[in-house]
């Protein structure tokens, strides 16, 4: 490509300081480095997380910093070394690196991978520990190992899965987080067993995607909780068959759940990041063998809590990153079964919008009627 | 026998106020009733539990009670009904029973036994929700559906392990709760693999037992935490490798076990009680798959906390309860286990008293050289 090697200037959205709007800038991309790949992102989505670090909440974020890391595109040139991904091929970015080397990827027990961590953590690549963003000469910091804010974006190969060209990246960028962490808190995480009841707190569109994974997994009940009862018909369609509104009760709702399954859920599940629910997901776990599963994620510093005597007799506290699945494994996977119209995709995508209305997306995403925002980026 | 269907007067130490000493007293012992049995306790031991309910500390605690849990003796007589143990079977009471018919029992998930619980839970049988314990018609509340304080007890039949008759009564009766519950923290609970490292906080009787099932689990390393450092030659023949004090540190002490370990062991135990600790057990476990277990029992209205990342990262909190020891069932195969020496119980027993010594008894176990006192009741 005439761009090989070149400095590409793009437009991106760039988030110069926390709780600003984003600008859209002209961005200088620096070529890819040994073990990287630039990539030329067709489609993002916008995640909780994004909102998450843009609202300076997050004390590992950094400004100013390119967001997104939900996204779909097409590999534009590779640095030296990279041997699985050669321009043109389509790929989806994985905030989850996998490398297949290191002591997390080797274990067999997890889909962490720490080879790239130390870098992607700090807004860096790792060869260089120095961005691949620049305006006018100011760095700008990586975000997630992603940046999918902008048009062009340099990864880590071991962060990139190459997945089938005929799927439409529009649709299939949903496959970068979202989605999957949904189904894998299901499926990897927790392992719900046929006839499971369970319980989904937070019917977003990872709670929509662990109803549609308990669906799959031949859950009996899935009970969907949400304050907003108006997404109960949106939910029905991914699978739950119960809607509680926990503003209709005065009991607590963790009693309210127990008192509906006849001595709590076998599986549950916060999708929200509130530690108060992640409290009520666990004691609405059946004694003996109920699991709850952490998926949402919690601002800085603050913590769960519950008295021993739930784990004593015999509750299961976990969480899931990813939802366990190992990203380039996985996603192309993903992908495959979304072609084979094994995993809705298209039904969580509420909104199409082009990169440069990302503040108006951001807006969206807190409305009720908001599931997964879409940016056309060219 | 001569004394079927009779009250049978003997000697028990019973609890008439919290935190005073027990008293050695005449009670009167009901005869069984129908899916009750009564048996003859020739031994028991104290465990840190019984003292607890003692101290006046646990909110369920029902005073005068007969404490006592952890014991082995020989049926007298049987309530209607009673088809599974005979007068003259050599038996250890269960204070987790065991019925084979209820929802928990049939989960195929869990040892936790529904059936009784109401009743043992407020100290009276469930035939009739009284006590078969009195003196001079002032009725004595049961203990843990055991109580066996007493030279003579009432337990229902859901709760009692025929054993085979050669075993010592004065050793298996340890293998009513500590034992067990160690090495069932570690088989059942944890499910510890070959090669593991684990990391065990407080060596008593059940952290003793936890070393012994891990080291038989075949785990690498095992840390044995506790602020007493003479106990560490004891723990070395029960297969603890390494022995940290938390006192010779100024780090958190879960930073120095993740330091010891290239980032965090592979299961911990907690076998204290003690809510911070639980902390730093799960919080010393390596990210992406690391497994921390609760056997130790907290004060009443204690909790426990972390950041919900510890979680989200991959680490796993469970409790345990017997250490998922199905008591009826698995309670003679660790009698056979311990016949054929596969493990150890004499060892745990550092004192032999008599009954009439309870007091003396309960004061050696705040001693650091008492792991387990046994008292020959007759």
């Amino acid at each position: 490509m005439a761009t090989q090697g070149q400095v590409i200037t793009c437009k991106a959205a760039v988030a110069w300081e926390p709780n600003k709007p984003l600008a859209i800038e002209d961005v200088q991309v620096a070529p890819p480095q040994a073990g990287e790949v630039r990539i030329q992102i067709l489609f993002t989505a916008l995640c909780h997380t994004d909102a998450y670090t843009w609202s300076g909440k997050d004390p590992e974020g950094l400004f100013p910093c390119i967001l997104g890391h939900e996204a779909a595109g097409i590999v534009e040139s590779v640095g030296e070394g990279v041997t699985e991904v050669h321009p043109g091929d389509h790929v989806i970015p994985c905030y989850q690196a996998e490398c297949r080397e290191c002591k997390f990827c080797k274990s067999g027990k997890t889909n962490l991978c720490g080879k790239v961590r130390a870098a992607t953590g700090v807004g860096v690549m790792m060869n260089d520990r120095k961005s691949r963003f620049s305006i006018n000469g100011t760095p700008i910091y990586h975000f997630m190992g992603t940046s999918t804010f902008s048009q062009y974006t340099v990864v880590h190969d071991v962060s990139v899965a190459k997945i089938d060209p005929i799927a439409p990246l529009e649709k299939v960028c949903l496959l970068g987080c979202g989605v999957p962490t949904g189904l894998g808190a299901v499926w990897n995480t927790a392992k719900v067993e046929p006839g499971s009841i369970v319980a989904i707190f937070g019917l977003g569109t990872v709670g929509l995607a662990v109803a549609e994974g308990a669906k799959s997994a031949g859950a009996s009940r899935i009970i969907g909780i949400d304050i907003d009862s108006k997404k109960f018909d949106t939910a029905k369609n991914f699978g739950v068959t119960e809607f509680v509104n926990p503003k209709d009760h005065d009991k607590p709702i963790q009693q309210v759940i127990v008192d509906l399954t006849d001595g709590g859920v076998d599986y549950s599940f916060e999708c929200i990041g509130n530690v108060s629910v992640m409290r009520s997901a666990l004691e609405c776990c059946h004694k003996g063998w109920g699991t709850s599963v952490i998926v949402g994620v919690a601002a800085s510093g603050q913590e769960i809590s519950t008295r021993p005597f739930q784990l004593v007799t015999g509750r299961v506290w976990k969480g899931t990153a990813f939802g366990g699945f190992k990203s380039r494994s996985h996603v192309p996977w993903l992908v495959d079964k979304y072609l084979k119209k094994e995993i809705k995709v298209d039904e969580y995508i509420t909104h199409n919008l082009a990169l440069a209305q990302i503040n108006e997306a951001f807006h969206l995403m807190h409305e009720g009627g908001c599931f997964r925002c879409v940016l056309k980026m060219a």
